[in-house]
């Protein structure tokens, strides 16, 4: 029998990564591998130190983390797959606690952001900023600390054994993460992709991405993201980065063909089956 | 004499919002109005607290935060100018600390992962993530911590009586961040503006966007962005945010004419001067 696949992951156990690495996986068992960094989950996968890594690219409320698409850029890894998240935050305590005995909220700045309409609405809990959902939960479990809550995960609270005070109590009811899977090799079985992650970088003209999305629309190639990002070391000028979805691969296949001579640098990030909202 | 200018800014004195609202306004001086959250900066304009509030809307490593767009687009606020801040982290500590006796560097989760290729060489530091820059190096000054550095601004070296133990310590030297100045109403006098922010909503027809962008080529405005933004109730739609740039101010009036039938809902954040990098 084979070993189970390691899987990178940024953030602990039960983190909402970890989450994600089990349901795509699924039925498939594996092991994670927690990272505390973005750059140490790229690092593992290009060392072959794991078989596919899980990174958190788009969430609704903060936009595309443009440090990872960098990493997507700079290092010799391909995306063949994503998964969408929704986002539920809980607020979890030590068991015997209520919300009138809480006095400080831990959890990582995004999750914190994501609820701060329920911090409003209870202004006797002062907010503070941790590194990690699923380990401000831990922590409280660890030291027993009362008058204590996370903001963190449903399975956070059933790993460390706490309390959920308030379920739900993020801002959007439909807030999601998109998350990408990345592995050394792209996909090779292409038959049920439809959808292409493709950053490029144009010559100095206007009017230049207009053609380009002309070539798309043509060959009825939807865009589902678009998005400038700045060149560190020229500070006026920018890559695209499109999200690209089709019905007929072969479509898509054309349409790079006659892009790529209208670019000065094109790479395809990966090309996989996009998820499930 | 008339008081000073109220202006609301995210974090705390000498915090980097802090020193790009004293560099904006200057000569005239201020009084700035720390608020916790970028909400806070926009409540507070807005119930006339203060008279202008500035908010960070992009920096080179982690993109556009989307979020300030959502409130851009709530509240009854104008953009009426930009400001580029190059963004130079430091490694600060009392006085009489060397770098190895540090153990713990404290600072916000950007500000630590702007600095990330310095913490990889020196492993022996452990960062934490905290709420501030600025606050960091207070709390190392208030509680006399030794052992624990700041990654924070010349500015909050200086404020807090702090040494410098790295300076530059950043990953890019060119890093930088941008902020945006928003008031209660529109820029009025629009003889030096040369720059716009505008969102829009498109039917749901491929190929549009780029018609659009014919549009603003065809009449010579140059785009410095370009992002889609998800729509939060309807996850696979989008708005389009544009970042617009001309020399004569009648052909952007003409262009805008012009697509506004094009688009369902047109929302302009602003007309301001464009910052200098």
């Amino acid at each position: 029998m084979n070993p189970k696949p390691v899987i990178a992951i940024q953030g602990g156990p039960a983190s909402f990564h970890d989450v994600v690495a089990q349901q795509y996986f699924a039925p498939t068992e594996i092991q994670s591998l927690p990272c505390m960094t973005f750059q140490r989950v790229f690092a593992s996968v290009k060392n072959g130190e794991s078989d596919f890594g899980v990174l958190a690219i788009e969430n609704s409320l903060a936009g595309s983390i443009l440090g990872n698409y960098s990493l997507l850029h700079d290092y010799p890894v391909s995306i063949i797959g994503e998964a969408y998240l929704p986002i539920e935050q809980n607020l979890l305590a030590l068991p015997g606690q209520s919300v009138k005995d809480i006095r400080v909220v831990r959890s990582h700045p995004m999750a914190l952001l994501q609820c701060s309409n329920f911090l409003e609405e209870h202004p006797h809990l002062q907010a503070l900023e941790a590194a990690d959902t699923a380990e401000s939960a831990r922590e409280i479990r660890e030291n027993n600390l009362t008058g204590v809550a996370a903001v963190a995960s449903r399975a956070a609270a059933a790993r460390y054994g706490l309390d959920i005070l308030e379920e739900c109590i993020q801002n959007y009811k439909d807030n999601y993460t998109r998350f990408l899977i990345i592995s050394r090799q792209a996909a090779k079985d292409l038959s049920t992709a439809n959808k292409a992650s493709v950053n490029f970088r144009l010559h100095h003209r206007s009017g230049e991405l207009a053609k380009i999305l002309d070539v798309f629309r043509d060959l009825n190639i939807n865009l589902s993201l678009i998005q400038s990002i700045p060149i560190m070391s020229k500070p006026s000028e920018f890559t695209i980065l499109l999200d690209l979805e089709w019905d007929n691969y072969e479509d898509f296949k054309a349409a790079i063909a006659k892009v790529e001579p209208m670019t000065v640098e094109i790479k395809i990030l990966g090309i996989y089956k996009r998820g499930v909202k």
